[in-house]
């Protein structure tokens, strides 16, 4: 019996390359939509609905109840918006059984770019090994998408990339260079993840605004280990079986 | 004085994020365009002609006195051609004083794409020493422009940014995580380039038609130390100063 293949794509703009139809696509966006998705469900958030825009996340706000507009836009909350995107943010006793409407510059829009995937979960450090059980569970083809910043290759999402590669990479069929670039580089990294990412792009851009916390907790494995999935245009926690 | 910048662009597919009218763009296909661009130009071809199809290969190899067609479709020498892309076939008692016409896959497109480039040369790790020398007396900004493979990320073009950064990028202004992570693997495989290449989906490729040897030859360092510029529709070779 052939194993199911794995494939990881750095780029939105590479995701045309991809058979994303027969795959189960991993949507990843450590700094910080998938993480902050992670931390508000894992914490009791109802659903997420991502939205690609903030007028439109404004709109739905008014419309649903017990709902939190949330994003951002260039690493800070955007204007009109009540939330960022923060893991931080999220706290039990702030966001369980609400609805939390999120748009984001990146994560959200590689969302629906998605759309005609066999299925769609995402991950982070945070849901490290939730993401690696189920995959682990499937036996589908997998995608590990890359939301990056504004389509520039990331470190930390090829990383994450990189640690499900390492963890699972043995029951998949793979012969993808961006893997096994993504799997040499987490190994690197993985004694000290938060260390290694502190060189990078997006941990320069968002230091600037005194967010080395929130990127220390983005990397906190397992740090809110549930399953995201995203059905019907809604973002679900489901326990980790 | 502020620095000049250098960025890695992995795909052509993603050149559209870079402004290479104000870059000098090294365009890399080790596997083996700009390889074998350097290898003919330093045993003596006069000039190489880049051609992006085979029909207009073959239409100028009528019309250009002592000139020779060549190149490759996946791998493998163009039907209608009469020689391929590798490095091991232009020794210099064949191709001194003759003029190469050239079609590949992915690197003489990459070669067009570029075309408004501020000014363009090729790398491969044949020639990894003259391009080091010449982008380090230019004092311009730099993109290393990864040819891939069909648009694919691929490890080896990689590495060569990353070899080419590992040796000059202190005196180049760097905040691009393409950058970073081909120079942190670009350090993991130097000691053993051949082997660590020999993961990678290109060789694995290449290896089923038997090239294992083209390809360790592609990755002797400075094998064919040239400099290799593109002015006008041709690459000429210059000697390294």
């Amino acid at each position: 019996m052939s194993l199911p293949k794995i494939e990881t794509c750095f780029s939105p703009s590479l995701l045309h390359l991809y058979d994303i139809r027969q795959s189960i696509v991993v949507i990843i966006d450590v700094f910080r939509a998938t993480s902050t998705i992670a931390a508000a469900l894992h914490n009791g958030a109802r659903e997420i609905i991502p939205i690609d825009s903030v007028d439109k996340c404004i709109e739905l706000g008014h419309a649903i109840p017990h709902s939190i507009t949330a994003g951002e836009r260039d690493g800070k909350v955007a204007p009109g918006l009540q939330y960022g995107n923060s893991p931080l943010e999220y706290a039990p006793d702030f966001i369980a059984g609400k609805t939390l409407l999120l748009t984001t510059t990146n994560g959200t829009r590689l969302l629906h770019m998605c759309s005609e995937a066999n299925e769609i979960i995402t991950g982070s450090f945070l849901n490290l090994g939730a993401v690696c059980s189920y995959l682990r569970s499937q036996n589908k083809n997998v995608l590990l998408a890359c939301a990056s910043w504004k389509d520039r290759y990331n470190l930390e999402d090829s990383l994450f990339a990189g640690a499900v590669y390492d963890a699972i990479g043995g029951q998949f069929e793979m012969n993808c260079d961006s893997t096994r670039a993504a799997a040499r580089l987490y190994r690197l990294a993985k004694d000290d993840l938060y260390g290694f990412i502190q060189d990078s792009s997006h941990f320069l851009r968002l230091a600037k605004f005194g967010l080395q916390y929130d990127m220390e907790y983005c990397c906190k494995v397992d740090g809110h280990n549930i399953l995201v999935t995203y059905e019907n245009g809604r973002l679900l926690g489901k326990p980790v079986s």
